[in-house]
């Protein structure tokens, strides 16, 4: 017989080991499936509907180191989902123990309601430790942005220099996106429900049963507690429905796409020619023996990679819903699943790497002064021309309308004859513009970077305020 | 020279000549372009910050009529979007009536403010349009459900009868996903926003002009001002954070999947063989000259059409933000533009269509009825088994543990010698069964599938309550 | 410590316990590295470059079985990727039994050697046994078209019946399909190629090895060796340049979207109200307890859900080219592998359910004729209005021009008037005509649906004989 | 009445303005529907199957300038193809010059032949201008090759420095990639083929067409004369199979991922802090007059960002191709044609951008040789290590089995003592190791990184021949 291995994620590395892969592994899924099983008996016992002395075997069996995972999945094939064997392999369980216990399970319910309440608890579980490191990771960034709150750095658009600014105004562009989509998910996971409908969605297996052990208890209010257990939402069945799914990968996605416009902003920053940043050392991580001034950024390597993954992860489980057809869908449904769980994974995993990465990142002013001054005065001609040009016209010496263009004539000049990062600016201007229009002290003013970054100080403190009690909270 | 022609959506019926194309339209972002020009102007013309009697050339060229949309699409390329060239004509076309007031436009501003405000306030107006259409589509799903609460019609699942329901049950899955979609669109467009920053976000170059200025006025009222006579909200500048964008765009990639679920059901439906549904007629459309039976499904053609495209629209944003880097990304940007724009027009048309589609539905329960009958007793042996199975061993039918299997011995039997859709399930148990098991009375009752409906009448009263107010709203 | 589990599919029922997931798992893909670091250590035993006697440790370790997978996949974060845990594993082991010996691997090779070739090996491995499957596959469906080539089957259009066919015809369009995509394949599968360069693909590093080791064999002879050893092709280096991962994941999706489209129709044609077709039937399969008279089509099912993954799988592949850069890009590579992976697993899977589908199709040529006779004399219409028109004007039965809108009226009348499935058109069509320009038995050649297939048994000759010989070598 | 306005590419500046854009416009495929009917008349025209004098007419309004794209997009809703108002347009100014000519258009075709076929026409004219493109852009790449086949540069892996190597092998690199997916390409538009089969694919209609003209000429030699025509393949009727379709976007798909590529590497260059390129300038281009010391590479930018949305333009052809089913599928063709053309026309605008690139870039040698010389020696301590480490045992330096270890504890040394960029390795290495180690001279050499970029000369002579006679073809 062929052995069935197990995958691990040795072509993942944006997810394999994390914390975030154990939660959401196959085992955890078959747990939660169990869970899910279990806490429905365990209802049922509770209001007297099944005998209480077979929640015994039924809580025993509920373990899933004690089912074969390989044998489940491949099984799975046989009625399009895994539940159904994970199912057979339960009652048997339970009936090694107590075989009267084996028929107090799965009472009135359908694969779909423990395949959906299961991904749904997935969901939670994976989410809320996700957030908790949101959270932590936006507490890190807070910090980060306070730190070089004032710290020169060039901002680029289009890769380029554009204008003067600070670190710790990128950061808080950081801040805004990780703890926006961080909210978002934590509104979202608020959201997480149980799906109890039976085969149609009718309840109309439960309300049989209910009407042959003359139950006094109600349908609805079993459906509640079962929800309370297992601390999911408890709204009328949807399985046909898939806006709820969708509502929670909606927010996974963000916040994969937030931690990769960090990444992305390091791997730029960490090459040898730029050099602002250095992603956090840690033994065994990237070094390369062969080429031993090598630091490779693996964490933010990793983290782009997850990013890279999410649109089409996120894309499948729209594709899956957009499948949505009738009661169950023919595919449609089933498309859901490994989409869902890739993204609740990678975005996870992501979020660990992201936390690590901001929470020791390597800053280095230097270089950002550095790569500042290549274009040093050329980043405030904007305001220079801004202020000059008007007094051109009154002083006669531009022609009227032809203040600006006199101004980026001589900037023009300075760029040509300069070197790059040593232009002549500042003395042409000097020559060139009479005294009333300008003394060398305005123009180094008007020059000068550093005192050209507008409200970023401001917008810093005011937007670290916003994210920094949700940060610890 | 070439003649540039438009595209007019000959390829993609989907939104063709609907009315969210013609308000997402390249005219109408050009028009959303010029509107946030002109109204940056206006507050400063009403702070004094530059002159009053600027306003009315400026006001005049900000019509998108008088532009010349090829070539501002074209020109766009030079500088990699089209707010470069738009602002070259409008302040030349300022310039026409009043020279002096072409620079009292786009002062302190950057394009990405205007690129981004104005992709906002198009999705805030289309938005609140496919909004209004959605309430008016949910309405009409109330009432279907409303009318057809305890009409028979068969579950299906996996493509197969699973248990009785009613079409009422059907649509009030259709009513839930609309929804919810509906409702988070609803809130999401409730955060539209303005983005003003300047090049790198930090209100540098406002912050200049007002110093030079000697304003009064701070740079946060201008702003608030903005926002406010444009119908958006104020958050601090986020041009390097795209999650305020991705929430846009989920929203409507919801809403257009849970159209595209009601457009499945229908195209199932109006196939001859099944015949439980038909689209609303209407002249012109569906018709083949050729095939005059034919009455081809082409709203929830069109509307499937749609759905198929969201899932790549919404990975196209997704892409883009992924791609975002440092102040301004070098095409990660570009690439959110026409996906968004794609997903706003597409998902708003897939709303016309379903809600023409489900206001006219034409509803068939003959032959829901007849189809039902197809499985008929069969679709009840899941209670049938529940009911009697227990009485097998106690009154000697069946071996300890075995009843279950008795019972699906009989069916299968049944199965097997009855012809498709008219078995001999009833004859055979009476056959077979003693009559202290079950009486041919409670038999029959046992087996009838409009028995077997569970909660299906009262969840259609519960859900629809939930959501009429709103519908209305 | 712990536990690490892996996962086995259990969320993959598309997948889960086909040969291609053996073929492709994890272990596969470790194996695969292995087997390249080995062969490469082969050929330079081989011609003298390290000595012979170190090749039996190196043999020996090299089995995937004596490797923690969980620990190399979570390791392999550290730099990035798997291979460089694996790589220390590797030496180890070959240390154990002959230290000399671990300095005898990887001897100018850099990890994305490794890995870019170990992919292509998995590729050759599973495509090899996929294209073997599709022919079988499509030798099974050339018996099919033989079989049923006069079938009569209603062909559909947008869901409508359009003009009769056959079932012949339409298994000739699956075949044409698959046949395609097959052949498409079996051609990039002679295109999979040995990646070998060294860190920046300059062979800097080999040819310094050759020039201290005094070799009289050269690099390009080395390289030659290892390709053919290993079965690839021998390009140049291209670690830079995608296009080859491209060309491969392309047939795999291509071959995938034409199972896709095989199963679409089977689920349709096994919907009750249809009934024209039958999964093969199996123990086990399709099978649920609770609802005995349903037969789910869970291949089908199953094979259209791999097909919905495929198009993201695919774009996931190319979003990593795209995001290539330099040498070795910082992330995009990275993003090819778990997509590549999925594409040839969930090709392979979907492959081996079609193979197994049409292999045992169950065909209905009852329900066949049932439903063509739905709209029976309705879809020759067509060609009943092409024969009388021209007649009508010259016998001044109709004006000049409105000869077809005659017709037409008249057809319509009889829709309107007729039950379904039974209408009147014949009839009208005698008592409205004269019979100067129809008789009854002429009438009834003309709306015969039956004489009114066209070439399609010539075209199931034509096409079967073009793909027969193909499908059997 | 609401004027309808086009879309030219205003929130799409990948394409806006190309002449990619201008031969896949809405206007050009009305142009290819026409051809294919017009086409289609003239070969029954020339076999006397309908009137000679019917031709005039039909030659004179299958003129795309003559029809309204916004009304026929606009009815297009109606049917669900453009084809169907279309041709009510094309025989209606048909028949104003000649009533009679009205009835010989169309005849025995149905509208997916004309719009599949009308789509191959798209594909084959935009991609042979494509194609040459690229072969141009391969010619400048060979020309760039071969003038910097020797320009040392340092490799990048990971963002981080590996190894030297030169300019010229990178440009192989982007070569390799941009042929390989031409010859691809120029592969598959030989295969562009006729789709000709009305309604069902059985050429029924055309069948009793011929019967009822009592023709001589087969349909086989009708359909030959078209497919020859137009300068398409002739198959046999594909219209439920797709993977013509797939295998033709594919092909587009590569283009601009090769595309991509460059432009990322691109975009690194010209980065202020690298500067080892700088895009071709132009008048107009890249430039803010705000900020007058950018360049932005928009070139690269709008690459990029073509090259972004290509894997979801490619997802989504393949979404409507996995959503096929029966003989016209009800959505999934729909949803190729918007996707279809956005590949071939984004990939033809990305290929005329990136030949703009390759044939004007600006390279600067001088910074290549700056920025590798930031590591200088340390780009060759693989070398350095490979040579030493064996003497160090046989020499008493290091114990058995520590000599590498020996070594890298001297870089590692060395690193952390020297200044960044200025490593003391040689003086330590010299100060540390005896002299019958390593001497000065020796040293010199071994830590040269130009004497250690391998094969890269002799395989970008290699990689150039083997394009250069494409590139001019």
């Amino acid at each position: 017989m062929r052995v069935l291995h197990g995958d691990y994620g040795v072509l993942s590395p944006a997810w394999a080991g994390s914390q975030a892969a154990a939660i959401t592994s196959d085992h955890a899924f078959i747990q939660a499936l169990l869970d899910v099983e279990h806490a429905w008996s365990a209802v049922l016992a509770e209001a007297g509907l099944i005998p209480q002395e077979h929640l015994g075997a039924i809580t025993d069996a509920a373990n899933a180191d004690d089912y074969d995972l390989a044998a489940i999945a491949a099984e799975g094939v046989g009625g399009g989902n895994p539940l159904i064997p994970l199912l057979g392999a339960y009652r048997a369980n339970v009936a090694k123990t107590n075989p009267a216990a084996a028929s107090s399970i799965h009472i009135g319910a359908t694969s779909q309601d423990i395949m959906d309440t299961a991904m749904m608890l997935i969901i939670k579980r994976a989410g809320e430790q996700t957030l908790a490191t949101i959270k932590s990771a936006a507490a890190a960034l807070v910090s980060l942005a306070h730190e070089y709150r004032d710290t020169p750095m060039v901002a680029r658009s289009l890769t380029q220099h554009s204008l003067p600014a600070t670190f710790g105004w990128r950061v808080t562009h950081w801040l805004q996106a990780l703890a926006q989509a961080g909210q978002n998910l934590e509104q979202t996971l608020t959201q997480t429900a149980l799906q109890w409908g039976g085969a149609a969605g009718t309840r109309a297996s439960l309300q049989d049963f209910l009407t042959r052990t003359n139950s006094t208890v109600t349908a609805d209010e079993l459906v509640a507690d079962l929800a309370n257990k297992l601390g999911l939402q408890n709204p009328p069945p949807w399985q046909a429905n898939r806006v709820p799914v969708l509502v929670q990968a909606d927010s996974f996605a963000q916040v994969v796409a937030a931690c990769g416009k960090i990444a992305n902003d390091v791997l730029i920053s960490v090459r040898s020619e730029n050099g602002e940043l250095g992603e956090p050392l840690a033994a065994g991580r990237g070094i390369s023996s062969a080429m031993p001034h090598k630091q490779n950024p693996v964490l933010s390597v990793l983290i782009k990679n997850a990013a890279l993954t999410a649109p089409q992860l996120l894309a499948q489980v729209y594709t899956g819903a957009v499948a949505n057809v009738e009661e169950r869908a023919d595919g449609g449904w089933h498309t859901e699943w490994e989409a869902l769980r890739g993204l609740v994974r990678t975005s996870g995993a992501a979020v660990e790497k992201t936390h690590e990465l901001v929470s020791g990142l390597r800053v280095f002013p230097d270089r950002m002064a550095e790569n500042l001054a290549r274009h040093g005065e050329l980043l405030a001609t904007e305001r220079m021309v801004a202020h000059l040009a008007p007094r051109l016209e009154e002083r006669g010496v531009a022609d009227a309308g032809q203040d600006k263009k006199y101004l980026q004539g001589l900037i023009s000049r300075a760029l040509t004859e300069g070197a790059a990062g040593e232009t002549q600016l500042k003395p042409l201007l000097l020559a060139e513009l009479p005294a009333e229009v300008v003394t060398e002290s305005e123009l180094n003013n008007l020059l000068d970077p550093s005192a050209y970054t507008g409200d970023a100080a401001m917008l810093v403190d005011q937007i670290t305020s916003t994210y920094i009690d949700w940060s610890h909270s």
